[in-house]
């Protein structure tokens, strides 16, 4: 059987197992206090170039995103976001829970248009009624999007100057941003997020970790007593070093990187042999998510030899699915799929 | 100067202070516990001609939704509303406050449709990662909605229906329910809403009371120990006396349909001298909320002898303004605006 | 038969009922944008000599405890308070329904030692878990307390300087005010209170009105955005020239100070009449609770002529009973009471 | 340096790293859909003689407790603790972010007392005012305890029994579990707790795993819909796997069991060296935290071969410290820090 469904099909790299077994009896101690941790800290903001930046790990990307916003939102706050952004349709309500409202704006492609999110603002301080509305006070986009898409660097620049004039934050969802960067056409760095965004996130899970995502807070006056936020959500991971020496792992040698990129080659492959067959992808995205319009007897026939999900509900004759791939996936089992096209 | 700001520029129907003033000093057990809330509970179950009703008496209609959907939700359960639903737009996040989700559907005058919201449920549960997501738990509608209109009784009992079938709680905010039982061409009662919906409110604060609402459960059941959900929240009122007095009064000799019927008098009026005039109602409302899309001139115009609302932001050229009546809204002041119009 | 159950048996002083009758079909903005309530605004920052000072209306005390406390902490953030507080014993949770911990000391006769608070914070200070562990945020007192009893003003001076050193906001419950500042022995002024307080609310629902509480914030800096904090919570009162009206008139010829006054006066009557018949109170409250261990025959006895509360659960032999005077109750109950000691 | 500071200084028992390593690049579905998360919770409802047990895997403990109590509390319901309970003291607030009151009980060596829980539901229940306060629905014990004793079968049946006869949920928070199980002189058995118990946790992080807990509930009833608890407050794994293969492990040839005996035998080494030197013990602890009241002179010649904690802030002449051994506690070790007391 062949597996596209997820991202996290496999364990991790396994430079990050050799280092985890390597470490496994040293003595550290406890909650992200020991040095790996710190190690892996600097090495992030030596690649950000942003000694000030703020760094912080964690297990999950739900756990992140409910953190980091629960955090920044008070009292009647909320987070704008695409319609099909990951915290309004994927996380059973996480944010909510936090007491905040996500205030969805229609999406293209999974993204968030800087015209629409003025619209919107601009509308929000013209209403009359704007003290009993919810309170739009952070901004939430994903990169790569939910469906695979990029924001460019002109797209990017012109949100957070939306942000900036309306004084809200921006925070990145990048829970595939390693797929993101070394995509073909992306125009956009690291360095660029990490100077556009208030806050965002490095996702370790979905790019060759066996868990964990490196948040990355502009400087340490967004969050005080971010460690107290992570304990009370109870996202605090007891032997914190297991983040640090993933992380510390993932920024050596670039490896990050390098899982970015054979995760994309895959996909690039996938996608020109359903193109090849005459399937048309849904979108342009060119990084590890797929989507393609199938007929609903080309999907039950392909469900014989492979696993992957559909995406939305199933349609009367076709339905959308999902093709994922990541640093993990071998270029044989994109032909043995290719192949039964 | 003329006002049609909003249902509450006035205190009370002068029955009800009288009530107030003669019972003033005599002595009851606060909290509700009172013989007037007794009394009124009675009162209104008889009108309901459903004994097994479960009524409690908050103050407002923002804390009586945070109130009962907040008690009816459970973990990552959700409302579904229409998207211009008072829960969505003006609650300021009453509702995600209490932990849980507003799901949204495109509302058409305000109105939430039957097969829209079982497109919604049949799609959630075709959805393979539907345990990811928010759990639709309750319908929230609103009677007259956010836009003055009603749904006809055949409306409600397909949502009723699809409620039932996909085990939905059902849940009406009643906050101008008076206009809406009285109003040209109605065909929904007080017991078929009674019948239909597992929770909606009596709203007394825009039909004639100081304040109040009175929360109808289908049977006590539904919350129990609502008692502590509404100390909870900080919506106990000591002198619980207060509401029972005032829907005490409002249920006898129908008070509350004779302020209902003065609110809707007046509205049909004023909606008669604009059409008058040539301009356009954006919908059909039979209550005490009329809209008119107005040229910014003639809203400038009109700004100078009476106060109202701008519905949204102010558009370039023309704006659309609400002009709300009530039971306290004099002929006269109808027809003085009307003659300026 | 005699009450003495709570300090709410009745409406609202004569005063308060003349003026809502006669302002009841004026014409007025909602939310509390009308004059009225900035009229009561100035009354009450002119009778504080701080013209800083940022005052808002809301409806109930539990409900004020609630928005404040929960608006002006974040994250983990707690509150302390002494164990026998209210917002800890009688708000069925509503603190942490915000998400905040109540964090108790033992008080003494209700009131909180500035020592024991200094010790607390001492050693939370000196605690190497202390980052494990809610953040001590904010101090809660009560003035009179819920035993009736009073800090004398080297007291509360003490408390609010701990609350300088170690950075906590310092708030008083004030539901009772009126029968605290008018108390013999007091040597506490309202000043002194808004001077070391930074935020404390005047109570009106004990203390005259029908309800109503009027918040005083230090400065507009302590809770930006109140308004929607009030929204959120469900506690934004429509009609809030209700609000506004009712402490027009109590801070209109010093009506509060002289429902104070009446209100304790009945009380120390009570007190002598049950000292006189060699029952003990189990405290020197100076205000209008009182409070009594007596025989469970004696409580049995007098529950044929009056209603009272238990102060905790029955005891085997004897019991604490409360007795509550209020501004409306007459000599001649207390005479009535005392006839049958 | 010897480091006595905690229960995870090092990262898993050999043969779970073992497994991850041969497992790695096997792919499997996520969330804990995979054959080993099954075959896990087969292997412990075996061990616990429970066919009907509701298995879960979460990573933490904090995050267990917030899950499960967060899930089975509703509405005002509070959860009753030992004051020294890891959810009181230690846990930033986690269980009072989810809405609900800890309600504190005083503790005995960590304990709580049936006796101290029934006075406490009695007094509840006889008090009138019981309907403005939180609402007991659930007790929560550890076990050992954050004091490292036990409670006797015998004692945690009367326990048991005041919850059934109150109507109050049993929870257990076994974070050390695997050390209590095996400790001398204890006489309760995993069977004995998932008969007594609601729910409760077997303890991974402390004794062997990398991560993870394994929540057991009575049934599959008591928390319905517990995957989307588990998403909703950012708790799901994406990689279930990781939690699978590592209970899975621990449940095979009894190495959980083998963890607990090695870290206990360490303790008794270091307790009986202790005390050989004239230092008294706090407590009886028969499990792997032993606490000793040290000089600080003592305490500041050890810290210079040797990290452990302080238990609270630091005495004027003499501090209790804390020294906890585990599953990768050396004899070698525990002979160095004697050698040098």
């Amino acid at each position: 059987m062949l597996h596209f469904d997820s991202d996290y099909m496999e364990g991790a790299h396994p430079r990050i197992l050799e280092r985890l077994c390597e470490t496994n009896l040293d003595q550290n101690s406890g909650y992200g206090t020991d040095p790996h941790t710190e190690h892996a800290k600097e090495l992030i903001r030596a690649h950000l170039g942003n000694d000030a930046a703020d760094i912080h790990f964690l297990v999950g990307g739900t756990q992140t995103n409910a953190t980091v916003i629960g955090a920044v939102l008070h009292g009647a706050d909320a987070v704008l976001a695409a319609d099909t952004g990951h915290i309004n349709v994927h996380e059973a309500g996480a944010i909510e829970a936090t007491g905040h409202k996500v205030i969805t704006l229609p999406g293209k492609d999974g993204k968030l248009a800087a015209a629409d999110l003025e619209d919107y603002l601009r509308a929000f301080h013209g209403d009359e009624n704007w003290p009993h509305m919810s309170i739009p006070a952070m901004v939430y986009i994903s990169f790569p999007t939910e469906y695979g898409t990029l924001y460019s660097l002109r797209e990017l620049e012109a949100i957070s100057d939306v942000c900036k004039r309306y004084s809200l934050k921006l925070y990145m969802d990048g829970a595939r941003l390693g797929y993101g960067l070394v995509a073909k056409g992306n125009d956009v760095t690291i360095r660029d997020i990490a100077r556009l965004c208030d806050a965002f996130y490095i996702g370790g899970t979905k790019v060759g970790t066996l868990f964990g995502e490196a948040v990355v807070l502009k400087n340490d006056k967004l969050i005080p007593h971010f460690f107290s936020y992570v304990k009370r959500i109870g996202a605090m991971l007891a032997k914190g070093r297991l983040l640090g020496i993933q992380f510390e792992t993932m920024f050596t040698d670039d490896l990050y990187y390098e899982c970015g990129r054979i995760g994309v080659e895959r996909a690039m492959a996938l996608r020109a042999a359903f193109i090849a067959k005459g399937y048309k992808p849904i979108n342009d995205s060119p990084t590890n998510q797929q989507f393609f319009e199938l007929p609903n007897e080309e999907i039950d026939h392909l469900l014989k030899v492979a696993t992957f999900e559909l995406w939305g509900p199933r349609g009367e004759k076709s339905s959308v699915a999902r093709f994922v791939t990541n640093w993990a996936t071998t270029g044989a089992a994109v032909e043995s799929l290719a192949a039964v096209l």
